[in-house]
């Protein structure tokens, strides 16, 4: 995404929530569930895509990193630019996992930002 | 707050949404209504806190500096290190021309940052 300089937009969270997930062919692939914040810092973690079981994940959400989706106005949806093969190996968690305050948040946000390839300012 | 390094923990926005929010005395002064995220960056924004209508400001909403809430355990809700009379006085917007993208976002921002001194670095 461009970001212009001094231009900002933003979103409600809830307006986040619910939201249509595609991958990179155009097929719908599930929805964003909710978003996880950051207590200590004012960053977004990630998103917490659920993928309805369509690839037995069962209750399980991937954590993607925010930077990763974008926004489709043509989709009113947001892209993950994945294959389906790819995204059925993402990291998955369920979502008392996803924000457990055990040490093991870090590990989960290694493999995600790993998986999806986004360069880790921490 | 204070932040161990590699240190950190997480929260669902939508277990954000709906908690109670006090003064400095202690006293409850309303809840946060959701939480405003930037489309561009992985930058949460703003808390917009509900004062339901205790203010006089109807279905306005005050856009607080993420880090300037800090939990309190004890009152399970967030603590604005503001008096009430500060607080009176506070930026507030409907929650539609608080994500509006008409170029007038980063006005708001500078005026809430400015509002809570929170350094800017943007």
């Amino acid at each position: 995404m461009t970001t212009e300089r001094g231009h900002t937009s933003a979103i409600l969270a809830s307006k986040v929530k619910g939201t249509a997930v595609y991958n990179m062919k155009g097929d719908k692939i599930g929805q964003v569930e909710d978003v996880v914040l950051d207590k200590q810092s004012d960053r977004i973690m990630f998103a917490a895509l659920g993928f309805g079981g369509l690839f037995g994940m069962g209750e399980k959400y991937a954590p993607v990193p925010w930077s990763v989706l974008s926004y489709s106005k043509d989709k009113d949806g947001y892209i993950v630019p994945m294959t389906e093969d790819q995204l059925k190996f993402a990291p998955a968690y369920n979502l008392k996992d996803l924000v457990k305050d055990d040490g093991q948040f870090g590990v989960i946000r290694e493999r995600s930002y790993d998986y999806y390839k986004v360069p880790r300012d921490w």
